[in-house]
């Protein structure tokens, strides 16, 4: 699929609606663009070398809120293109943008973002965002911040 | 359960949390509030009378966006509650508030909202909130807007 | 509801059908029923007092394998309960029965069983059933095997 | 991916497994293998030229049981191909085979089957497979039944 949308994004995932994606209304159900964009997100931090297969020893990520804008709807069969980038980065989070395009409209049909927190899991709390994984950050980027 | 924390709110539904709704972290996956919400609101758009079952033959809801801020991670086996209301109507949308509680917690777990748009079916455009269904959302909050 | 289908089951758990389990048929999606089944499975497990919250660090169970039978369509809104209940017992393996009763239909909507092994999540291979875990099933049943 | 083991299959989905799709044991949840194998089935049946979008207007496809026997466990990152054939035809029903292969296992990871009963959704009963859908599956699956 045509991905001119999602140029330059340093994670893009590719995937097929499934035709269980619909609900009643016949449309993608809205809850299923947040597991879209959670594909996005954790083929992010596998990329960072983050552990994402079960629940972290160490700092790991934790979703402190997430919101998305619906502005087209989708309808299997479709394939779709998610993508996720850093915008900014705190002391202790950083945010991560969404896209999600569809191939059969050729246009955006969502956008959101995700404000992830760096968490200690062993501690229980919030921890600054550890060097090394800031650097990776800006390695797949690409760009400082 | 303990329904302090939503007295005072129009809607409330109560149910159980799925084993399954966990993921691998071992807490109630971040895209499952949102079916939660989702579970509130529906309850909402039904005492309003709203078709809701099938894609509606005349003016439904369409969600614009939606956003949750979670503040506590949810385990199985717990109850919850989530409760829906209005904030606001403007001339062709109203944003519903979303609170969830768990039993267990005793405490807030999540909060949100979702932007509500009255969106002709048939037509495939917005159109103004129509006169009786604004009077249905102020009998059921029991307020004017 | 009315449960003098499932009386004498040893674990029945009850919620409500969400609005979202529907899919664009306007009925609750056939996988949806599985899940339904899950819970009242992780209930009985719970009751043995298996480790269910995170993968287990011994013996623990796998899904063999796994079927269903649907009798009625379900719509949301409706309330099920759902019952599970050990049908037979081997050596390394035990059969749980499912059924699945719709307060709107007053009847069964669907039944199915589901094959438990027990699993030594570390060493990566079946086991015979503990003696002890042999016992806790005879005792929630209230019957021999 | 490697797919000499449905080699021959009439109809193969491919698909990535979402995080999402693991439950708190790190591994696919078993409900959603279900879920896989549904991708595989619409498939089907939209290359039967089945109405499947929405709840059909007349002959339509409904699920009369379904079974899956796990044989692999499932982890995310991964990819899936899932195939779909039918195995015999009666007069008002006919069995879809599953089967699910992993790429990192290189190997089959789940099969099963699922019993389609054709379904007259405006009169509410079933009704013997039409000639022209009975010609198609032949024309699909290349030999005679």
């Amino acid at each position: 699929m045509d991905l001119i949308f999602l140029s330059g994004w340093p994670v893009v995932v590719e995937q097929p609606i499934a035709w269980g994606d619909m609900d009643s209304y016949g449309h993608v159900n809205n809850v299923i663009y947040f597991r879209y964009f959670e594909n996005a997100r954790l083929e992010y931090f596998r990329r960072l070398g983050w552990p994402v297969s079960v629940r972290p020893a160490g700092v790991g990520p934790i979703v402190h809120s997430t919101q998305c804008r619906f502005r087209r709807p989708l309808e299997w069969p479709d394939r779709i293109a998610i993508g996720a980038r850093v915008r900014d980065i705190g002391d202790d989070r950083f945010t991560l943008e969404h896209q999600l395009i569809s191939d059969k409209w050729g246009a955006l049909a969502a956008e959101g973002w995700s404000i992830i927190v760096t968490y200690d899991y062993v501690a229980g709390i919030k921890v600054p965002i550890p060097d090394d994984l800031r650097c990776r950050i800006v390695d797949l980027e690409g760009r400082p911040f």
